[in-house]
């Protein structure tokens, strides 16, 4: 096999053999293959796409590239959920607990953030004391324990995507769909939970920004899944404005126990409780109605709550911003973003807003940038409101940056509205 | 500017601009960016394509990285001459004498052999003492005196093109016209003569499989030689069979002498009278007819022998291979492949020729291989022809491989023929 044959047959768009797949997968994370031949493979996959099958072998070599976790000491069963991300995105605090408490078990790993959106490490760090770097036993047992834990990516996990999603992100090779399912898939197989269910987000805050765009990855992760002999499901949510009322790492928190506290109700809720069903539905509940009765009496009697708690408390973390949102980092400085006119909000533009944020110091542009764990924004309006002169459209949060005139710059530019 | 952007605009077939075209190409022929960024481009474009106005910019970028040569001191009007390349194809140690001896200059760089095609400068080398590098200051004293020279491709002309054809080499991005234009035009142009004539073969033995894909270059490669200021015309000539009898360094110096000392006719010498007369006409001598009756006088009445005599002696090579050319290199070994009955050659594919010429000896399979200069085939046979059982096909010649098993079968494989 030679690595000149694999691109011009993907170049021609010939379909590969698994064989053939599995040895550029090996070959590149060994070193053997180098990055200008590997980005060239990736360039022609991004214009001429793989076959499903050809991202059936590819996920399956990247799962295969490092350790695959063997979650059957937990003992139930073991449930995974992959958000594709955006902005104020904190369903992961709400749907675990909320599961957990149903009696399935939520092992999860997630990531950092990098740009404008967020990520659940950061979120989850903004509690003081938590411990994020666990080993796998320790998460393990917290899982058997609470049903329910959520640690950083590590060890020995899917290097081959490491490797190929950080020369992806240099060489403009990053909007394919056949390579964000393999990189969202592989590492799903390799966390090896029994169901696995996939948010899709579509919108102007996610990456995939079209309808048509989101439901095709949606179903290429499915069908990747259920070969890879998975109980897999997934669902394309509307991202287009930002996910709840809060933005930023503490605040959102925040509004995750909030929620958790039966205190709002409304489009997150809502929308966690349908993710939450779906989960149970798939490990095999009940129906999808029962399953919602299911997640809402969680909610409504504290018990998803009381799983955060324990959670927090076996990861170090300081459980009593369960009970006051208080003990959460609070910020030095705020801004109240206020209407000048009467108006009605036609749309809050997430990425927009994901950058008001950043500038606000919520999040990182490189991978070093210190995050204000404090920053961030409360919306106090949603798309269709209507808004009366002087009402606080939104109020802008900050420990380190006390000059709010570039982030309300960059709030005011992501509404659309009209004068009433 | 940045590496992304014009790596997501030439993936999303979005035209990029001159700046952009020239700024990509001196940052990475000065290492600023670095080959995975550039291969991703590469294929890119093998995929998309670039757009006519795009492959000028490309041209002339890369023309530009390098020095462009002055060769108004000459005197003459000047004329350079390309041929894609194929085997067998030592037109250019004919046409450069013949059309000197009627009064134009014709100063030539050339390659080295790679693979199963032979290069100008490996053939000439096999004259003994020729000098294929000369300073620029002697190869132009040369063409001043003879109207004719030949060497190496040196100095600084093209950096660009030598980074980027290497990297094409690696990626599987060889296959792509406008590529392959610019990669020839940058060349031609940083030569600087005033007239270029292009040489693009099509068939078996060439680089451009069919007809359709020569035109386009040949029509690409005009367009951005005129766009540059040159008189330039391309033809498409047949490549299918390999190109008059000889195969093989010295054996193909010998024809080319053969054939300026008036011995042979047929389709070598036709196709070189006609490059000839292609080209005297864009240097302004005449209709077509009138040029081609002074490139045939040239031939017939010994003057084109004269220039490649003279230019031989000056670039201290053994002249009097001109009138004796058993004074070649000599091969040890020799095999006849005869024909088993009788029959019609129905084709002769040049690729598989090529091959026999490599194992052989005449050719490189990688850049540092010695060429045996003695070895190559002698066609006996051309398409069309009859041959009865027991007649010589054609004859190997080695001086390093006497055991002929793997040649003969590769020469049996080239014959297309049927019983009669």
């Amino acid at each position: 096999m030679n690595i000149i044959d694999i691109i011009n047959k993907t170049k021609k768009s010939t379909e590969l053999t698994d064989k053939e797949i599995r040895w550029l997968v090996e070959n590149y994370t060994d070193g053997e293959i180098p990055d200008y031949q590997m980005s060239a493979w990736l360039m022609s996959v991004c214009i001429n796409g793989l076959t499903e099958r050809e991202t059936v072998s590819l996920t399956e070599a990247m799962r295969d590239s490092g350790d695959i976790l063997d979650l059957s000491g937990i003992g139930s069963v073991t449930a995974d959920k992959h958000s594709t991300g955006g902005v104020g995105d904190k369903t992961s605090l709400i749907i675990g607990p909320t599961a957990a408490a149903c009696g399935i078990a939520v092992p999860k790993m997630s990531g950092r953030g990098l740009g404008h959106t967020g990520g659940t490490i950061d979120k989850l760090e903004s509690i003081s004391g938590y411990r994020t770097e666990l080993p796998f036993y320790e998460f393990a047992e917290i899982v058997r324990k609470t049903g329910f834990s959520i640690i950083s990516q590590s060890g020995n996990l899917c290097p081959a995507d490491k490797k190929i999603y950080s020369l992806r992100n240099a060489t403009g090779t990053v909007d394919s769909i056949p390579l964000i399912c393999a990189s969202i898939m592989s590492k799903k197989l390799a966390l090896n939970a029994d169901g696995i269910l996939l948010d899709v987000k579509c919108g102007s805050g996610a990456f995939m920004k079209t309808r048509s765009d989101a439901e095709k990855l949606a179903v290429l992760m499915e069908k990747v899944g259920k070969s890879a002999g998975k109980k897999c499901r997934a669902v394309v949510t509307d991202m287009d404005s930002p996910l709840g009322n809060n933005i930023g790492n503490a605040l959102e928190v925040r509004e995750a126990v909030e929620i958790l506290q039966g205190k709002y109700k409304g489009r997150l809720y809502d929308l966690c409780m349908k993710l939450t069903a779906n989960m149970l539905e798939l490990a095999g509940k009940g129906t999808f109605e029962e399953c919602l009765g299911f997640a809402e009496n969680a909610v409504s009697s504290g018990k998803a709550l009381e799983v955060l708690r324990e959670t927090i408390r076996l990861h170090s973390g300081d459980c009593r911003i369960c009970d006051d949102v208080s003990l959460l980092p609070q910020p030095r400085y705020s801004y109240e973003v206020r209407a000048v006119h009467d108006m009605k909000i036609l749309g809050i533009n997430s990425e927009e807003i994901g950058m008001t944020s950043l500038i606000l110091g919520a999040g990182r542009l490189t991978k070093d940038d210190i995050i204000d764990m404090s920053a961030g924004i409360v919306m106090n309006c949603a798309v269709g409101d209507c808004i009366s002169a002087d009402d606080t459209i939104m109020t802008l949060y900050s420990s380190t940056c006390s000059d709010f005139s570039e982030a309300v710059f960059r709030a005011v530019n992501s509404l659309k509205f009209c004068s009433i």
